[in-house]
C-alpha cells in the first residue's frame, strides 16, 4: 500500500468486499513477485533494482513470420542507490503499490486518478512524489512492460472512445447488450474488454468495417450499412485506443463466418495518419509492442481511401488538402516500416500520395453524393476485392 | 440545391425515399421562407439581403424573470450588392441550400461533411466557395440564428460526447434502450435528442447527477451510485455539447419525482471552467443565447467542488493546482455575470477560490479514498442540502 498520511476522518476503505477475477489474481501475482524480489535483494544486502524493458524504436523489431511488431530484450536498470535513479525507483514502486490498492479493492481509475491517489509530500521533506501527471504517466508504462501487464489489467484505464453497432449480442459486466439495438450512438466500447468483462453471444456478421472517425461511422450507421451488408461497424475516434484495438482483435479472432475468422476492413483517410492507424491495427505500435500478440491483426485490410481515388472517383480539386512538410516526412518514414517496405502496392500507394502532393479525407467523398461512401465506394471496393493487404 | 457540377458517373441521389418528420417539415418551411423572401426582393428589383442576429456579448441579456441568457434584437445586414459582403451572402445561401439537400434526403452530416458537400470552385473562376472549414462554421451559426433553428434541426451535428446510465428506459430511433443495462460505457447521448428521435419511457429516478468528466462518471458508475441513490448519472465529456444539454433539459422538464421536476445536481471542478460549465447549464451561453429556452436549467444546483472543500475535506496541499493569470481573469469575469453578481454565496465562492490561489479537480478527492467522492462527498452534500443554487 502507498504509505500515505490520511486524515483521521477519511472514509473507510471498502477493500474487503472486492471479488477478484482470475485475471486480477494473475496480476496481483506478478505484482507480489516484483515486491518479493526487492525484499529478497534487500535481505541479501544487495542494491535493489528493477530491469525495465526499453520502449524504444531500437528495441522493437518486426517479426516477419508472426507479421507483428515485437519488443526486443534490452532493458534499463533502475536502482535505488543511485542518486539520479532513486526518485524514479521510488515512483515505480509507488505506482505498483497504487495499482495493488486498486486491485485489492476491485476498483479502477484513470491515469489522472492514479496520479492524485499517489501524489503526496514525502514525510519530513518538501519533496512531492510527483510534480505533475507527466511524471506519473511514463512510470505507469514502465510498470506495464516490466510486469507484462496491460494498464487495464492494473485497473488503470484511458477514457472511452470508439463505438460499434451490428448483428451481435454480447454481455458487458453482466448486462446483455444487443449491438443492433443501441440507438443512434451505438455501443460505447469500454477500455477493458477482456473475456472476464465482455463475453460474445450470437452474431450474424460476415465482416467488420473499422472506420477512422465517428462522423464517418455515423454516415454508415444512418444508412444502415451494417444491416444491408451484415457487418459489425466500428470506429476508434481517430487513433483507436487500446480498448477498441483489443475489441477488434477479439472480434476478428473469436468470431467466424463460414468457418473463417471475421475479416477486418479499414476505411481511413488517405494521409500519413491514416496509413499509420492501419499499420498500428495491422502489426502493432512501438509503444505497445509487448502487447502486439493480443492486439495486432496482421490480416487487416486497407480498403481506402487510396491515392488513386482522386482520379478513379473523379473528385474535384476543391477537396485536395496540400501535404505539408511533416506529412511528407511521416509518409517517407512509414514507407520504411519493414512490412510496408516489402509490399510493392504499398510503396506505390505512398509514392502516389507524395506525387499527388495532397491528401484526401474520407469525408471528401460527400462531394460526390451524401451517401456515395456507403452506397458506392465501399460496396464496389468490397465486391471487386480492391484493397491493400497481405496476399491471401 | 447547391448548383454543383457533378461528374456523370456519380451515384444517384436517394432524395425520393426520405420520410419527413414534423420537425423537418417546420425547418424546411423556414428555409423556404428565407428563399421566397429573396426571390420577392429580386422580383421587386431591390437589393437582396439577410438580417442576421448578432451573436455578441452586447446583444445578449440576462432575463431575470426567466433566469436565462437571451438574445437581443440587434442584427447585421448582409447584402449581395456589397463587395465586402457578397461572398458571405453567397456562402450563407449555399449553406442554406446544403441543409435543404440534407433535409430533403432525410440525411445528416457533420460540420466537416457539410463543408465538403458545399466546397467547390465557382464556375468560370478560380475562386473556391470556402477556402477551409473555418470559413464555413460561422456561416452555419449565422444560419441557425437567422432561421431560429438549431444546427441539429438543419441535419448538421457535432460529434457525440457524453453518456448516461440510470433507472430509465427510452426509445432512440426506434430502438428500446434500458439505461440501466448498457454495460460499462453507458448510453451514448446523441447530438439530436428531440422528441421525434428520443421518447422517454418508464423511470424510477429521483434526481439527475451531472458530472463534468467521463473519468469521474466511471467512478460513480463502477460504484453503482445511481442504483444506490436512484438517479440518472450523466457526463458531458467536459464542456457539455448541445445534445447533452438538451437531454439534461428534457429529463429535468419532462420527468418528475413526487410531482416535481427531476432535480439536477452538477459536480464540476473547483475552477473557472467548472463555474462556467455550471453557468452554461443553468442559464445558457452567449453563443447559443437564442436556444436558452430549450436548453437552460435555471434550477440546476452546483453541488461542488467548492472553494471551502480544501479545508472542509482536509485535503493535502499536494492536490492544489495554482491559479494562473488566465484563471484569475476568467474567475473575475464570471463573478460579473448578472446572476452570479446578485448571489452572495457565489461571490463568496469565487472570492475564496481567488484567495486560496489554487483550483481543485474532482479527481483530487481520490487522495482521501478511491470512493470518497461517491460514498462520502456527494451523499453528505445531498443529505445536508449543501449546494449553491437559486433560493428554493
Amino acid at each position: 500500500m502507498a504509505k500515505k498520511k490520511r486524515s483521521e476522518d477519511s472514509a473507510p476503505s471498502s477493500a474487503s468486499t472486492a471479488v477478484l477475477t482470475p485475471r486480477d489474481k494473475k496480476t496481483l501475482g506478478v505484482l507480489k513477485e516484483l515486491a518479493d524480489e526487492i525484499v529478497e535483494t534487500a535481505a541479501k544486502k544487495r542494491d535493489p533494482h528493477l530491469d525495465i524493458p526499453a520502449r524504444t524504436l531500437s528495441n522493437t523489431k518486426y517479426n516477419a513470420s508472426a507479421r507483428i511488431i515485437e519488443m526486443g530484450k534490452s532493458t534499463n536498470r533502475r536502482q535505488l542507490f543511485n542518486l539520479s535513479q532513486a526518485k524514479a525507483y521510488m515512483q515505480t514502486l509507488l505506482v505498483a503499490s497504487g495499482t495493488k490498492m486498486l486491485l485489492d479493492q476491485g476498483k479502477t481509475t484513470s491515469i489522472r486518478g492514479l496520479y492524485y491517489l499517489l501524489k503526496h509530500t514525502i514525510e519530513g521533506t518538501k519533496e512531492e512524489t510527483f510534480d505533475d501527471q507527466a511524471d506519473c504517466d511514463p512510470i505507469i508504462e514502465d510498470l506495464e512492460v516490466t510486469l507484462g501487464s496491460l494498464r487495464e489489467e492494473l485497473h488503470v484505464y484511458a477514457s472511452n472512445r470508439g463505438a460499434m453497432v451490428g448483428p451481435l449480442t454480447l454481455t458487458d459486466s453482466g448486462d446483455e447488450i444487443d449491438c443492433a439495438r443501441m440507438g443512434s450512438g451505438g455501443y460505447s466500447i469500454p477500455s477493458i474488454v477482456e473475456a472476464d468483462v465482455i463475453q460474445f453471444g450470437k452474431h450474424r456478421a460476415e465482416f467488420i468495417l473499422h472506420v477512422e472517425k465517428d462522423t464517418v461511422w455515423r454516415r454508415f450507421n444512418e444508412d444502415k450499412f451494417w444491416r444491408k451488408h451484415n457487418c459489425i461497424l466500428m470506429h476508434g475516434g481517430g487513433q483507436p485506443p487500446r480498448g477498441v484495438r483489443r475489441m477488434l482483435s477479439r472480434l476478428h479472432n473469436e468470431l467466424t463466418f463460414r468457418g473463417k475468422k471475421l475479416p477486418v476492413f479499414c476505411l481511413l483517410d488517405n494521409d500519413p495518419w491514416g496509413y499509420y492507424i492501419y499499420s498500428v491495427l495491422k502489426q502493432g505500435s512501438i509503444n505497445l509492442a509487448y502487447e502486439s500478440r493480443r492486439m495486432a491483426i496482421p490480416d487487416a485490410r486497407f480498403v481506402g481511401l487510396r491515392s488513386k481515388d482522386y482520379e478513379e472517383c473523379k473528385l474535384s480539386s476543391s477537396v485536395q488538402i496540400k501535404l505539408n512538410e511533416q506529412d511528407i516526412k511521416r509518409a517517407k518514414q512509414i514507407a520504411e516500416y519493414p512490412w510496408f517496405q516489402k509490399k510493392k502496392d504499398w510503396q506505390r500507394e505512398i509514392k502516389q500520395m507524395l506525387a499527388n502532393g495532397f491528401k484526401l479525407e474520407v469525408e471528401s467523398l460527400i462531394s460526390k453524393d451524401i451517401s456515395y461512401v456507403t452506397e458506392t465506394y465501399v460496396p464496389e471496393r468490397l465486391k471487386a476485392g480492391d484493397w491493400l493487404a497481405d496476399s491471401e
